[in-house]
């Protein structure tokens, strides 16, 4: 095992031993949860980032408290080692791949549910906990967490690190909106707890917040306190074919604005509708007919406490629907609806499957979704490049699939398309997050006195710029 | 005039001509825009707070645009002037007090609504606009901003600064879960945009977020993308009297849980209840032997867009407030309906004419009222002083009206409660902010690393350290 510390101390500096930081390791997670060499699995090296290479760290730890992180941090910061936090490593812009010779601190050993308070409809949980567990412990009390971003085997400490967001975003709001507050590790070892079981706080800067989104350059996130929603009974969806996305987009504003108050509102292009139905074999009923005339779709769905206002509503919405163009309004059965919403979270399978070479999802204010779009398909066709995609078109975020193999014409052709999406007064990622993935961009196309102000507050929470440093903000 | 130069320029150092910074500042924004002795108006001196008193600046300019608040910044920072940023002064922590010597960057000539963009829902204003035309502009739309912190004549620019909460914020949140976007200044005179006409974004820092709150000590916001909703055109207000404050503040969970989604949900006890509604002379019909068994009531107002809806939910509560001890349960008419809330917001004034010495709004995991006011009810009794109150009781948030005239033992019965709040897990301010009011305790209060971590924020926003230099921070 030597010549594994010996790489470790190489990437650090002739003058720190490997073997001595794995011992200073070992001694605060025990020696079986400080991995190095053949011990660290593929999965370590990679997050879902279609376009970034994988990366093999030079250690993996797996503490198990805030305390043992803050001290693996301390061994970090006196070494200058660059340290990645990692949770499930299914983010989509590169930020949870390690840096080389870096360490990577797992927190898939502290996955609790801490406590889930029906009284104040909180739960408190450790970042290493899964979307799909915490789902599994709400529902035991009647209670909800909202953000379904998509891919339930997400933890909640990489839902903090990219503000994550999803489909029910529009009814609830993301990751931002549910964390009341959170205990975090500063990379000098200091313990912080922010807000609390607070629905509101103006006690200071917001660190709750500033933390959010900011994708482990500032703290590595211990435990987040999180709203939880009574979890309503009743669910209708509807799916309305429309002839061109165009129209689906115009649908949106009308939809919001009617007071059904969707807790999904997604569209969906006829393209991407094909593919993720047929990767999840899934027969809707909608006849060939009505599907060769449909260019894109529009997915509603709805909830509520009583049965008959769901009824009441989702006839309204029908005729609203109807109005607005929609070539027929089909009412699913839970079964069926249920599986297309499974389908469409799974949308970036089917993307990747397809062999797409990237995946954006900018946000533009959604009334501008179908500005951006055709712009989108001139650009792409100008390109020599395909887009195909779907997204919550209630919250502006559209998820588009890159066909082109040519990195330097891909990479052109992200520009244009990101600058586009500004120019609409959209920004680069809705909810992936920029990483390392979109970094490029986003310092490009950023205000540098906003860059520059990002910073020097990278720096007031990192002085030795020990954590993710080259992800967001590094040029 | 040149005696008022001179006074600037003292408080400045003496190598700076209080005469050349008057120059500078007037050719900026017009020698009519700035004011010097006997043309600052008592106004200019003071905010809401109770217990702290006016000063008097050197100086107050009033700029028209984000290029005047600028180039005012940048005169600021070349003569290290300390600058208070003022909407309408309505603030109750002391924060828009100036300094000795100091500057005031007045935004009462930047009140206009810039935009109403009924397909996005979102305004687009200027921080001096005020909630009361905001209100009137959104209302034209069938659309609303749903922040009402009780005090309409206060700026939006104020309520970004402060997190402004109120009544409605159990159903629609605070004023950070309203702001989508921000156009700032920073000290050293960069204007950053912030955000957009987006429901989320995931790409770098959230400035927004970080501004919100921050009491004017980083950035002067010179533009606000607020968050409409439409507005419910029905609304049903319920007042149930109980026998203790524990028994209401008990039952606030349960309406919580209950699926109601209430708009208002305030607790006032027996004391508050009858101050508010003798000073506004409003008979609620409430007979005399109830009003001598009611400790406290709930307040709680409903809305809804069907009003069928609105009705079945109004019985569904009274049934269940009458389960959870309610003396009674009164469906208030509209015109007694809107007079109590509205003498409810105006019960600072009531206190403050009452002669209380201080008003506090701690917050606290809702669940944690009973035992908090019961708490709060020790403490007072053992420092011989009398505390009052009403709270936004969906949100935890607890406002006193604290009677002791003695500082030094108000001091130290405020310091108890704060802790003792704290060691609930909440914070000192749920909406009011710190300033310079309860500075003392929430740096006493506080864990150290949190305060370097917020300065050294403070530092990369402001490294002259110009905006409020004394506001929250400062030791």
């Amino acid at each position: 095992m030597t010549d594994l510390g010996a790489k470790v101390g190489a990437s650090v500096g002739a003058d720190v031993q490997g073997a001595d930081i794995r011992a200073a390791m070992a001694e605060v997670v025990g020696a079986g949860q400080v991995l190095t060499g053949d011990r660290i699995t593929e999965d370590y090296c990679h997050d879902e980032a279609l376009s970034m290479p994988a990366q093999r760290p030079a250690m993996v730890v797996r503490p198990a408290s805030a305390a043992e992180v803050s001290a693996v941090l301390r061994v970090a910061s006196a070494h200058r080692l660059p340290v990645t936090a990692r949770g499930s490593g299914s983010g989509l812009s590169g930020a949870a791949i390690p840096e080389p010779g870096g360490l990577v601190i797992s927190l898939e050993r502290m996955n609790r549910v801490l406590e889930i308070d029906v009284h104040n409809h909180v739960a408190v949980v450790q970042p290493g906990l899964t979307l799909a567990e915490l789902d599994e412990a709400t529902a035991a009390h009647g209670l909800t967490y909202p953000v379904y971003p998509g891919e339930l085997s997400s933890s909640l400490g990489g839902n903090v690190a990219t503000n994550a967001g999803g489909m029910r975003a529009v009814r609830y709001g993301v990751t931002r909106n549910q964390v009341l507050g959170l205990e975090a590790v500063l990379p000098t070892g200091e313990v912080i707890r922010t807000g609390g079981k607070l629905a509101k706080t103006s006690t200071g800067y917001d660190l709750t917040q500033l933390i959010i989104g900011s994708e482990g350059t500032l703290a590595v996130v211990t435990e987040a306190t999180l709203r939880l929603y009574p979890r309503p009974p009743h669910q209708a969806t509807v799916l309305a074919p429309f002839h061109t996305v165009d129209e689906v987009a115009r649908a949106v504003p009308n939809v919001v604005h009617s007071g059904v108050a969707p807790l999904i509102l997604e569209y969906i292009d006829g393209f991407t509708m094909g593919a993720i139905t047929h990767s999840q074999q899934l027969d809707l009923g909608v006849p060939t007919e009505i599907k060769e005339k449909a260019q894109a779709y529009l997915l509603v769905m709805l909830e509520s406490g009583h049965a008959e206002r769901l009824d009441e509503d989702t006839e309204q919405l029908g005729g609203l629907l109807t109005e607005l163009g929609a070539i027929e309004v089909y009412v699913l059965p839970g079964s069926s609806a249920r599986r297309l919403v499974e389908a469409r979270e799974k949308a970036f399978w089917t993307s990747k499957a397809a062999g797409a070479h990237d995946i954006i999802d900018t946000v533009v204010p959604r009334a501008a979704i179908p500005e951006f779009l055709a712009i989108a398909a001139e650009i792409a066709q100008r390109h020599g490049s395909m887009v195909f995609g779907c997204g919550h078109a209630g919250d502006g975020n559209v998820h588009l699939a890159v066909f082109q193999a040519d990195d330097q014409v891909r990479s052109a052709m992200l520009r244009e398309l990101f600058e586009a999406c500004m120019k609409l007064g959209g920004l680069i990622s809705g909810e992936h997050g920029i990483g390392r993935a979109k970094k490029r961009y986003f310092l490009e196309l950023t205000d540098p006195a906003t860059i520059a102000l990002m910073r020097r507050i990278k720096t007031a929470f990192d002085p030795e710029g020990i954590l993710n440093p080259t992800v967001l903000l590094e040029s």
